[in-house]
């Protein structure tokens, strides 16, 4: 008989770094994101190449029951007043939950439900975030480095981006230096 | 608009400790662990009150797509030559896997699938063991202080120790001031 011992790959708390590959990554560029800031002109005149997010997940198996594990960082940045964030999204299987933990940098998670009630919650190093089902998520940087969260979610949850075409209701931005939370004007 | 800020839990990456209440908090003691160490008589003469591990959960939200986060903080001892372990089960929900997360100690993950196959991974702070659906699963302390894990799971998934009734078929054992994988003899 002889063991079988694997080595599993590490994350860095401090960081967010995976120790090894293969990794999934994808990099989110300011072009990727049109409609997403208020600002539009702003957005127009900003370097379209500046990456705004990666995310990088563990390649690990996919099927109903097996769950994710990836980071998201979110780079500092402002689109006019208002801070980078991820584009958000409601999962294609709406049930379907997911959990954050804060690693580095300082930030909020936006949460909305689909009556519309939402909240904010602080995302620091070792905050830990229980997204529920039925709930979108962003990640907004409101400081002036990178944030970076650990997620677990469900392999099958998948990503629905058009239920928000209509978007976020609040957006977080800088206004006299402070963070502010400002309601979206419709109409 | 009055924006809602929720505090969210935080978790230490060093101790696994959480920062507030309320928890779920389950102890489990040697005598709540009959017939799961292999030296039946070295586990009657030890102290049945000896802690063997605690496991700490948030009180989050349960249903079909909630996922669960805790953590399992497992005692450094042996009965006999073994070291303290958790029970190890398979989900009740089979297809439903885990993701645990070293946070501090030193130990083994013992995965082992319904056709009986078999793989160990290192425990450290900050190693990922994805584990895959139909895998059962049990932690082993082969160090000398607490070794501690964050888990998350679905909150569907379920426990199911009947499956496992004869038991992993690898100990891990100290021999000779070494850790060793010994394999189950039967009959």
């Amino acid at each position: 008989m002889k063991p079988v011992l694997s080595q599993p790959p590490h994350v860095d708390w401090l960081t967010g770094a995976f120790s090894r590959t293969p990794l999934l990554r994808k990099t989110t560029r300011l072009a990727d994101l049109p409609g997403v800031f208020a600002d539009h002109s702003g957005w127009q005149q900003a370097d379209p190449q500046q990456i705004v997010y990666d995310v990088e997940m563990l390649d690990t198996l996919s099927g109903s029951g097996e769950l994710f594990t990836g980071v998201t960082h979110l780079y500092p940045g402002k689109v006019g007043n208002e801070y980078f964030m991820t584009r958000g999204h409601f999962h294609a299987l709406r049930e379907q939950g997911e959990v954050y933990f804060g690693l580095r940098g300082t930030g909020l998670l936006l949460l909305q439900d689909e009556q519309g009630e939402m909240h904010l919650e602080p995302v620091v190093a070792g905050s830990v975030h229980i997204i529920p089902g039925y709930t979108a998520h962003r990640l907004i940087n409101t400081g002036t480095e990178i944030l970076s969260a650990l997620a677990v979610w469900s392999s099958t949850a998948g990503h629905d981006y058009a239920a928000l075409a209509g978007g976020f209701a609040w957006r977080v931005v800088e206004e006299n230096r402070q963070v502010q939370v400002r309601e979206v004007q419709n109409g």
